[in-house]
């Protein structure tokens, strides 16, 4: 086995520069909007069409955002909220948000392996943006997910909220997709 | 939101110290005598009690290793598959394995989330020992798994072997339940 030396992930210095991360989210609307701000701003810095935020619900503040780094890190699992999650459970050091209450807010509709990470990660609501069915038809393959997957949310106590600035969101991934934007899957292009 | 500072992840020190990483693992049980030795070793360092690796098909060599580091990281998606991928990326300087003949070996069928980064990493077969139910009997919540997921992965290339030694896989987990392990969930107790 090769020694690869630790794993080391900062945030694009573009976060910092380009969003107001002290902003006051209200609604869900204006979670989603930065969401989908965020996922705009990615794509124009090289990264897939994805982006998150942990919000505290009471206070509408920001804990953490993420984008799709898959190709900027060389891993895989770095999908939006993958990577809002990571930063969200280092900045309270904990390995749950049910230490407060928190919100996972992603411009599009967790693919199996993000909603799965969304039932570990103890945020308490999702809200989505654009649907699986968008970003599939642009070539992401979302993979075996549950139908159920909202009752199945729900069940563990977690609160879905879907399509919120739908056309919005989809646009992001329509002009992705319309700008031939690599498909970085496992047997795709995007690792030559 | 708080500026929190890098995401940095090591491998504990035992890693190097207690496992022959420069092993060639020729056999189906070689490699889950292996994942399930690490999964035992983690519990008597304070970890969960999964095991996984990244092997090398052809060679049986082993590309990266990862148990369930939760708790240890603060990060619920550090179950033990995620480590093994995360670092073996990391090795390869690649968001997918199929840039090679790599396999996934883990001492616990996948829940639903590590169901989903097998799909996305680039593994060409994945190898398991106890079941879900096993899993769960002990208290591990395995989330919203398609009951077709072998169908769903074998449709996407990669072969699944489920149940290698699956007595001994079990036996770790059945340990750590009876000594009253953490069971590290998002509502669990672990947090405190």
């Amino acid at each position: 086995m090769s020694n690869t030396g630790p794993i080391v992930w900062e945030l694009p210095p573009w976060i910092g520069e380009e969003l107001d991360l002290g902003a006051r989210l209200a609604s869900d609307d204006a979670k989603m909007r930065f969401a989908i701000d965020l996922a705009a701003r990615n794509v124009a810095h090289g990264g897939g069409p994805f982006g998150a935020l942990i919000v505290e619900s009471s206070s509408g503040s920001i804990l953490s955002v993420g984008a799709n780094w898959v190709m900027r890190e060389h891993c895989s699992l770095l999908h939006a909220e993958i990577a809002a999650i990571v930063f969200g459970q280092h900045a309270l050091r904990s390995h749950t948000f049910a230490v407060g209450d928190y919100e996972l807010i992603a411009s599009s509709e967790p693919c199996v392996q993000c909603l799965g990470a969304t039932v570990w990660c103890g945020v308490r609501r999702l809200v989505t943006g654009a649907t699986v069915e968008e970003a599939e038809r642009i070539g992401f393959d979302e993979g075996p997910r549950s139908p159920n997957w909202r009752a199945e949310l729900a069940a563990r106590g977690i609160e879905t909220v879907t399509g919120v600035l739908s056309s919005e969101a989809k646009r992001v991934l329509v002009d992705y997709g319309e700008r031939g934007g690599v498909i970085y899957d496992a047997r795709g292009s995007a690792g030559g």
